[in-house]
């Protein structure tokens, strides 16, 4: 006889390897008879909350086993934050209810530090109220920022991205420069923390190399020793390749992208810090810029995704299952990196006590003492992460993404309403 | 004994696959004994006037053999358009002088229409002064703007990029939109013609999937229409992608990306399509919006070129050295479409005269009538320029692009002021 079923969710901002543990979560507790079905929360928590599962049992082996290489969220992700159960008791006692209704034993939430801090908070509520669900956190998010794993499946292939795209659009920056353009601009996610434009240093292979500026939101923006950097940059190497986190800030904590750009109706507009360093630069120097903004392509792009973030996302979505046949309870798997000098993981874990909304800052020893590059340790840090690559299958020139039939199982309760 | 050299030169906006053209040159040209070496002008054409040449000769089998797979100009390109012989004598007197000098008797010249028009008033004027240089056009443009060829090299990769991109953001989007992201929008090239942004349509593989709309710059841009079909596809289907045109235009001709913002000294900005369209929508419906501006990463993306475009890029440059070698003059070759309804192509060619300064338009029956989508006509025009993968190798995760050492030749003759 099958166990209790599951239930897995998606929640936050979708990466292009969150599917990946779904895959991990899947196929290793349909493999294991501890569990019964795995029921997914369409558009994550809300699905739970308005009764609506995905019963993945319907879909095919192959249909799961595409989920490995489809990028951001097959069952639909949301950003919604269920308050303390004595906030909000009504949404813990429907989830209850909706588990107890489905005979659900397992809650799987994959995210991010929120995400965490409700799946611990569901263990304990269960706990309390005496219908007692295992409740395992798989982390994801492509800011990097989870505490006690060393990295987070997402953030690999998101720095990937950001590393081949600095390496790519400088090599066309450097040819165009002489005649046309001097300077390029990509901006990139972070608005907290500037792990995903540190990644663009990975591109750097020779001193001159792009990227020859990196703005981390850590660092604090001084406009004219920007300003000097890219004409300096531009007078030694030709051009100038500046990777920009959208969260750039200036001492005071503003936005750089806050430029305080006004439309026809007066109204401030946020621009996007590559436009504002832009406007800056044209207007300072006069150099002939281009610019980017990457945005959700950065996170979406499997198509470039790393071979180490892809298993390790799968090896996450496996290890929740692992955890919970073992019997534990409101952890989490993390990845642990090996001593040696030979980049090596393996999976450990930690309590979601303590991962519960705490940030990981990068460390200033990442970043170069000007502010504008990665150290070498940081180097040592990154590089691994970025390896390998693990293309999807195409058809017709793009990639043969897989799409769920997302079929719902038949609901059981009275509605309830989520804002 | 070895025949003349050759001069190659890259011009204009560099793309994935040019240097795959250079490839074809070299490799072409050193297996025939009829061309000596060839030499590359540093930053195109430029270099010539310069007198900086860069001797291809001193590279390696193995470097040459990876600009097959490296993307934007080794050697340097421009945006530099000689006049014509009777407004600049000087320059076209000092372009046969350093032919001369450097025993240069054939000039292939990689390029857009510009180029093609410049090639062949050298062809003519060396005639004139009784230096006869042959002169042969490779087609090169992202922008598919060239007349008698069924394609250009350069735009089957960032229409493949472009498609890729908005499968993989539209899932993204698809994913987040119960809750948060409802529009986004990626900003593509194309200031003339929409070629670019069709691309995005063959991601579009159900009815209902992205992309929803497309912005043409052949289709004047209608504010009221395009916000009512964005707030209907949002009702019908839970999101909206958009993929714009940078050229996209109002009826006027005037730009939608002069969105009349200003910034703090009350300069006017030109912001970009992607965000004065999310000014839009957000100021009329309110929707959360995300966008993208790809810019330089979507010509520059030879991780994800097309394999079709490498080929053909590679084709028209080993062809231009066959059609000199069998004596032709001031042509250019072109990929000529098969008959049948299997895609094939071969290498045809025309005379430069025809192809100097016309631009080929995307026939309006490639786009749907609503000006929103394209046509089966147009899908099937688009999708076998797309097909196939061609990856580079990489190294610690990263594309292992070869550099050239370009060491220029020495220099013969007196210095030459180039603005």
């Amino acid at each position: 006889m099958a166990g209790k079923n599951v239930f897995y969710a998606q929640s936050g901002g979708v990466t292009a390897v969150i599917n990946a543990s779904a895959c991990g979560v899947i196929e290793a507790a349909r493999k294991n008879r501890k569990f019964g079905k795995v029921l997914a929360g369409r558009n994550g928590i809300i699905g739970a909350l308005r009764e609506e599962l995905v019963d993945t049992s319907l879909e095919t082996k192959q249909a799961i086993r595409g989920l490995r290489y489809t990028p951001s969220g097959a069952f639909g992700s949301c950003r919604y934050k269920l308050q303390s159960a004595l906030e909000a008791p009504a949404e813990y006692e429907r989830l209850i209810a909706v588990f107890k209704a489905h005979d659900i034993g397992y809650f799987f939430y994959n995210g991010g530090g929120d995400s965490q801090d409700t799946a611990n908070k569901v263990a304990a509520y269960s706990q309390a109220v005496g219908y007692p669900i295992t409740c395992i956190g798989i982390p994801k998010t492509v800011d990097n920022d989870l505490p006690y794993t060393d990295c987070c499946p997402g953030f690999g292939s998101v720095a990937k991205y950001v590393a081949v795209s600095t390496r790519e659009a400088g090599l066309d920056v450097a040819s165009m420069a002489e005649s046309s353009t001097k300077v390029f601009v990509l901006e990139v996610m972070g608005r907290h923390a500037g792990w995903i434009a540190a990644a663009a240093g990975l591109a750097k292979d020779h001193p001159q190399a792009p990227p020859h500026i990196i703005l981390f939101p850590e660092i604090a923006f001084d406009k004219q020793v920007f300003l000097d950097k890219v004409k300096a940059t531009v007078k030694k190497v030709g051009f100038c390749v500046i990777v920009a986190s959208e969260g750039a800030q200036y001492a005071d904590g503003s936005f750089v992208a806050d430029a305080g750009l006004k439309d026809a109706f007066g109204h401030t507009q946020l621009g996007g810090v590559a436009p504002s360093l832009v406007d800056m630069i044209k207007l300072e120097h006069g150099f002939k810029c281009h610019w980017s903004v990457a945005d959700y392509l950065q996170r979406a792009a499997r198509h470039i995704a790393s071979a180490t973030d892809v298993a390790q996302a799968y090896a996450v979505g496996e290890a929740a299952v692992e955890f919970a046949a073992a019997g534990k309870n409101a952890v989490m798997p993390i990845i642990v990196r090996g001593k040696g000098k030979k980049y090596t993981w393996s999976i450990g874990e930690v309590a979601l006590s303590k991962v519960a909304n705490v940030e990981k800052k990068m460390p200033r020893g990442y970043i170069t003492r000007d502010g504008f590059g990665i150290t070498p340790r940081g180097r040592d840090y990154l590089a691994p992460l970025i390896a390998g690559e693990d293309y999807p299958p195409y058809k017709d020139g793009l990639p043969d993404y897989v799409r769920m039939t997302n079929q719902l199982v038949q609901r059981k309760l009275p509605r309830f309403a989520v804002e």
